[in-house]
């Protein structure tokens, strides 16, 4: 590991910048000049001006995406502010043009006031067809997304959604290869931060549509101090909300006492936090999505050690690497090519299942692609663009007859 | 003309953007994500939180600038918004790419508030490593510039100090072509916007070290009310600040009267505004830079028609195109490779000077580079990251003798 921390700085001095910004085609004549500069540049500028939807036909912005930090909680690391994590928003805005083709712009904001990253983002807009919100801390990040979700582009927090969509993928392939409905697993979430309150929510959503039924109907969080339950007195109002999505028999106690007869352990939280006797202590052959980094709350040799069927882990030298470059590329590629207002519940859905379906036959090695397969991205925005067409025709026409025009 | 449009409009259509963000290196394995991105890229991310100026090894920041506008004075289209503005962000930036390598990114600000845009442009600047502000119209401009310049990354309007600097540039060599010293030049400015305030400026400014002296003594700047003068009572806070540099002995008069006897007229105001008999009433042989874009104050060959020696325009299609082009590339490069925090006069001045030794022997028909000399901006780069160097070596010295250090 000492090593790769080595090469990972001598790269970066090597590079000084791992992204660069281009020219799709070569200035060098005049008339070129004239066409993509002034003069000609005039009209396309006229264009937009009169109708503001051709910014997406004549201008980068359709293409293009703001990965937004204030560098409060990147990777690890914490709090290490905005220039700090520069390097983290340059690597993520690579992955999103390699597996998607999107132009990625690493905007680091120098604010831990909420109001005021809400406020910079709203201003610098104009230039993007979207942005990724990232490594920035809850609850603040909840309130950020919360709050541009009218910004007329979407607005996705990576580290809550995309999570929770590759988990999600990840369990209906387990469930898939246990031949067990979600419906009837029984699911402990050890971790209630951004990911982990994602995740519940996203267990408990229904995908009417589909054949697979999402909702988890055993479904407890836990936090450090264990089983999250009515009778607690310390909840923030994100932990107060999970409520409506789980432990509705008020289950209590710590992590060690909750996962006992657990079908499913998702872990976002800390390294080595259980052992084999609590792999033994869950249900017959259980399945464990263990993604703490850089090391997993159990690692998987003592979960096959202790009779575990299925282990997920976020790294890559295991399998069943559970990471978000599985949904995020996708989702974007997606609602840029439907030109999407914001990314709705049934879009993240539509991610989940192209996820979970793009492996024929999941089998407990395989319950997830691979985090380097080039084509999945292209796979999760078609189903996430069609999911954003079928929204649209579902709300015409429910205006339609909500306005009297219906046939029936 | 209107070919032109139309070509730029399809051309614009095909490319959906006409720069892009790239990826410096594929990431085809496990083992470069793992260095480019998580766990390796923590390393970097520590060392710059240990020393911020290690960004500009590790990131990009150190080879990026933000191209920022809000939309209020696009080209000759005035106030069309920044989503519209987006195409000239875009051209602008593939010329910083093209002349000088450096990676521009568009940032279209919604916001006619000055103190708004100095907020977000605070709030984004870890990502950059300079400021290029374009296309804002004035006096708004002028705060902005004027309130980052403590920003710690320089913050350049280029349609004010761009336009100056090459102005600058044409009128030295025009002054060598005529054996004429420019401190004995009667010039006239018409215009007093950004362009035309930044002009004045900088011909009044000395640059103590250079052989050629810029202080023009005999300056008039007049505005759409004729010349700009101490009985004035309409004049604004940067009209009035011109009177420090123009002007002394309060010549009244529309531009009409005021070019009588002059040897220079510099024009950045609307075009077809002198005729010959204009021309006729200056001195013999006069310098004509009418920079009206795309419509000249009066053409070339009405100039020569009148008896003008030397004539530039901003136009692609006479000699002597004086085009910004010319030196923000380079300015840009100088400041980023030498980190300077601002650009200062010093700075401008080596820009200019850079600009008009050039071209070694300059004639009538040659005062200024062409603009799509591809070696220029590296040459006004050495000289301005020298200019940054001397006052640094300046600045200490007189640290060492206000301390009590020196020698003598």
């Amino acid at each position: 590991m000492e090593d790769i921390y080595k090469r990972s700085v001598a790269l970066h001095e090597e590079m000084q910048g791992k992204i660069e910004v281009t020219n799709k085609i070569a200035v060098d004549n005049t008339d070129t000049l004239s066409l993509v500069y002034s003069p000609g540049v005039a009209q396309p500028c006229l264009e937009i001006e009169k109708d503001p939807d051709k910014a997406y036909d004549l201008t980068m912005k359709g293409n293009t995406i703001a990965v937004v930090t204030n560098g409060t909680a990147v990777l690890g690391l914490g709090d290490i502010g905005p220039l700090a994590s520069l390097p983290v928003m340059e690597g993520k805005a690579m992955l999103f043009k390699k597996f998607a083709g999107i132009n990625a712009v690493p905007i680091c904001i120098e604010s831990n006031n909420t109001r005021h990253i809400i406020e910079t983002i709203t201003r610098i807009a104009p230039s993007f067809g979207g942005v990724n919100l990232e490594d920035i801390k809850a609850p603040e990040s909840f309130e950020i997304e919360e709050k541009l979700q009218g910004l007329g582009i979407p607005v996705f927090h990576d580290d809550q959604h995309g999570t929770a969509i590759v988990t999600l993928a990840a369990l209906v392939n387990a469930a898939k290869v246990k031949n067990m409905k979600l419906s009837d697993m029984k699911v402990v979430i050890n971790g209630a931060g951004a990911a982990g309150i994602a995740i519940a929510k996203l267990l408990r959503c229904f995908d009417i549509d589909s054949e697979l039924c999402v909702s988890v109907k055993q479904l407890i969080v836990c936090d450090s101090k264990g089983a999250i339950h009515r009778f607690r007195h310390d909840l923030n109002k994100a932990k107060t909300e999970l409520l409506k999505y789980s432990n509705f028999d008020d289950v209590k106690g710590d992590i060690h006492d909750v996962i006992k007869g657990a079908d499913v352990f998702i872990g976002v939280s800390k390294g080595n936090l259980l052992t084999q006797v609590d792999i033994k202590n869950m249900a017959p052959d259980p399945v464990i999505f263990a993604m703490a980094n850089p090391t997993p709350e159990i690692i998987p040799e003592e979960c096959f050690l202790a009779g575990a069927s299925i282990v997920g882990t976020g790294r890559s030298d295991y399998p069943n690497q559970i990471n978000n470059v599985l949904a995020f590329p996708g989702i974007f590629k997606g609602a840029l090519a439907a030109r999407a207002a914001t990314i709705s519940t049934e879009m993240k859905l539509a991610a989940a299942y192209a996820i979970a379906r793009y492996i024929e036959n999941p089998t407990k090695e395989m319950v997830i692609p691979s985090a380097l397969d080039t084509s999945l991205a292209h796979v999760v925005a078609d189903a996430v663009e069609q999911a954003v067409y079928h929204e649209r025709e579902m709300e015409k026409k429910i205006s339609a007859a909500e306005a009297g025009d219906s046939n029936d």
